[in-house]
């Protein structure tokens, strides 16, 4: 398997060239384009190459996490009452969802706007709090007590992230969204801030891939149902406007965040981490995906 | 005239039935429904009728005024640039412009987000600075120097007024507003709660009709060249997606707001102000819309 | 005058080579990009210079001919039933009107949607009599009873002009036309195709400009409100996305086609003709809209 | 497995009240709306329940059969060049997929547009011999050799299908459609009337599950590769703008038909047919989806 992973970061790393960094957070473009790791972890084996215990922030791959936290501290139906689950045919920080009201049918919890009224169905008396309460399931599900903000970025965010606001804002015209927008924002901000690598994202989608049971341990993390809301979701919209390609090239649930991260889940048999910064049109590690195309078809991993 | 005035609005009163106030603004609610007053002048006479003394507030019918004091301050290059003038087929508050980056293509100085970007045009060392040369000039053009702010009316737009929030960060997120959100929505929001009459409404259209002088003092307040921008703009986008069946039916520059105002200006004859709150599905004054209707047919008064 | 419309061509000449031949009818490519002509008659004087009598094919500049027909055929009512008049703040021929099923509000007589639903409310046996009478009431209009169809340009259309195809089904599937549509669509596309130069469109705007009657003869040709309904929709939609700028920088009603022409009415004063078949990136003549805007600052023109 | 069918049928027919038959075919308006039945099968076994071998017309059940059969044609490229593979975020016969120039990225082969494309890749010497071959495919996948058009439906749809018509024209507008309209949806609008039973459709659900090979007699149909085509495709366009909701509750890929049928892929273990014509507002069978959805739960078929 290592050489098989070495071989596919060989191969892939010419892709890195035709990708740029983000650069809308302007601490992203701090990163180094050339960094390139990955790491596959299953229940009795663990197996990386590159740099893949390099630090990078999650972005939107702490979407799929917001979403578990709101499930696990609201159960489906509410959380399905704020936000849909179709794909919206748009880029992930679209405004011209329709003509009509803003409705949850516009929305969903991979793109920012469903992500963001996500973030007010976490529970917490203030949203530092909420926050401090999805850092920590973060750290669980990766097993790793040390994950932190990278603060330069989420000040970064928070400088810069006009988009998000306006946003968050017409969740709040459009009665979805209750709360002080600059603190939900504030709580959005941090999460997608948190320094994860490879490794910490694999342990994650492994947890995913076991139906919420952490498979070294055998301790119960989540609900099975609420993997299989998370999982179904990251595979009709992971991948923003790309997931059509990506169901078809690779074939299973994905997140990707324009730190440069993807984390894929291999329903009962392997969680992956990728991490390679220079991103494609729609917004995703552009190398990481081809990465993600040869696993899937060295080691056949398509549910489909 | 008088006379004409009298059997127009006792003819029009029945529409007030068919319309509704403004719920966005919890305040304006308060307004009562069966109000109903015109006023028209010209360079020798000023003729009204009903609750033509009757103060409301401004609302969108400070939008004309925003773009001329812009054009005063700035000249019409920095103005274009900043701001489109065609129309959007949208409603007044649309967020749904484009598929594509907002441009100044998509807004109009006649919608929200375009007079929100206008505001940063208005020269001042504040934005509260900014909204007292606003304030003062629309004193000025309509010869009433006691026009105030209503403070309940702007209290409760800026506690509620969360879409133009969107809209603003969504400017700011494109690059076309550096200011800060609040202050700049400040300034809107002041202008918008200005209360005024439909004498007062009256007066000013009546300087725009005659290309920026006050044809009874014979001073000079504009350039002709303004008045022409702000006509030719109303004509096109004044009535928001109601503006070509106004066009069609009345056919003269004109401006409505929430508060249940309209201004129409009739180029080298007249000035009307007009008030009724109730609205129609497009956010007009419906019984303002029919009496203007009546005396474009009395006194002929289309352009066309 | 000949002097100053001889300068006006002059110094207009320039813009010819910002500006393209419209490429989407294959004919159309065939004009020659030098030729410039400038037609302007009034009650008592005509004036012209450049190749005022080059013949062209009208395109969309028989929109508010198909408008008038309509109009006189049905009255108001029917007309405003079928198809709106607001701006649609669309390219001429856009699909993308909105998330909702296709309503009269979305379309206007100056699109091709909206021309082409028209053409169902000429009167006539079949649409080669309907197409007939248009063509009788285009010739009664520019006082030439020689206008007559361009055939290569005709059957150009005809074989390319898929997207007024798919219009005319879409307007078919929302129940907005009954007829066969081969059969409406070869009315439109022959209206399209008449030949006809600028002193014809000069003759034909006169008599929007005097309400109906033909200034020389006395002759009442429609009737007043018919002219206003026209000229209305002219200011707010007839040069397309470019309205609101043409509105500002010239100031009176107009129509412009794909083929070059631009027709111009000044109520109350004067028809103008223009030709020059280099289109800006929306479909208007660039130098005949420049002749415009220099000939409107000149005489002062505009209506506001 | 026989009796838990009919457990389901009985506990989802209370759904049937609540959609309501297709209406925009004519034709369809005649299903009787209390039929229900499904058929389950797999290598070893085949078991069903109600109106399992009812006839109706597959729709758009046709879709992934006319997907195949390009790709067969073809090979993946050409077909991803001509239709792309992300959801749209729209209905299934929308027009306003963009600001922009149609291009391949705006459809995918679920919706109308896609697969009207489609169809033009589909070999033969005319559209009546490519539709012969699609029927072919048809019987072929599903072992029944007496597959028929019903001739009713067909002509009723050729009849009233004018926004398909729109849509093959402006796919002809754009350049993304050679051929004659009417040939095209000829055969399209035949694959639509295909009369099958809830068992034809889980027979050739079946093959998709297995990865193109007769489970029954081992004999190779098509490439693996073209099944996962499919199934991505089906799992996140397959169902609509329901298809997020669809992979949470049942979560395999599936393609449902206004004829009130659903075709089902359980990767690896079974095919699912299903049959009831009461449908919800985004043409989906609305019992049909329940009993998939206890199906689903009672034998864990989620692939997430």
């Amino acid at each position: 398997m290592k050489t098989l992973l070495n071989k596919i970061l060989k191969e892939c790393r010419p892709y890195i060239k035709q990708g740029r960094l983000a650069s809308y957070i302007p601490e992203l473009l701090k990163a180094d384009k050339k960094e390139f790791g990955i790491c596959v972890v299953s229940a009795d084996s663990m197996d990386f190459a590159g740099d893949y215990d390099k630090k990078f922030t999650m972005q939107s791959v702490i979407k799929p996490l917001i979403l578990l936290m709101a499930l696990m501290d609201n159960g489906e139906e509410p959380v399905r009452q704020l936000v849909g689950v179709e794909s919206t045919g748009k880029p992930f920080d679209a405004f011209n969802y329709s003509d009509l009201a803003l409705k949850r049918e516009h929305i969903n919890p991979m793109i920012n706007t469903g992500a963001i009224a996500l973030c007010s169905l976490i529970k917490g008396i203030d949203y530092r709090k909420r926050f401090d309460r999805l850092l920590e399931l973060t750290r669980k599900l990766s097993g790793n007590p040390e994950l932190e903000v990278d603060e330069q970025v989420y000040a970064s965010e928070k400088l810069t992230g006009n988009k998000n606001r306006a946003l968050a804002y017409m969740l709040k015209a459009y009665g979805m969204l209750e709360d002080n927008v600059e603190d939900v924002l504030d709580c959005y901000f941090r999460g997608c801030s948190i320094k994860a690598s490879a490794v910490d994202l694999a342990n994650i989608a492994l947890v995913f891939a076991n139906g919420g049971i952490d498979v070294k341990t055998g301790e119960y993390m989540f609900d099975k149902k609420y993997a299989r809301y998370v999982n179904a979701v990251l595979m009709t919209c992971g991948m923003y406007d790309g997931s059509g390609e990506f169901a078809l090239n690779v074939g299973v649930p994905a997140k990707s965040g324009v730190g440069g991260g993807i984390m894929a889940v291999v329903p009962g048999r392997m969680g992956i981490g990728l991490y390679s910064p220079a991103l494609d049109s729609k917004g995703n590690s552009i190398a990481g995906i081809k990465a993600l195309e040869l696993l899937s078809r060295e080691l056949d991993l398509s549910i489909f």
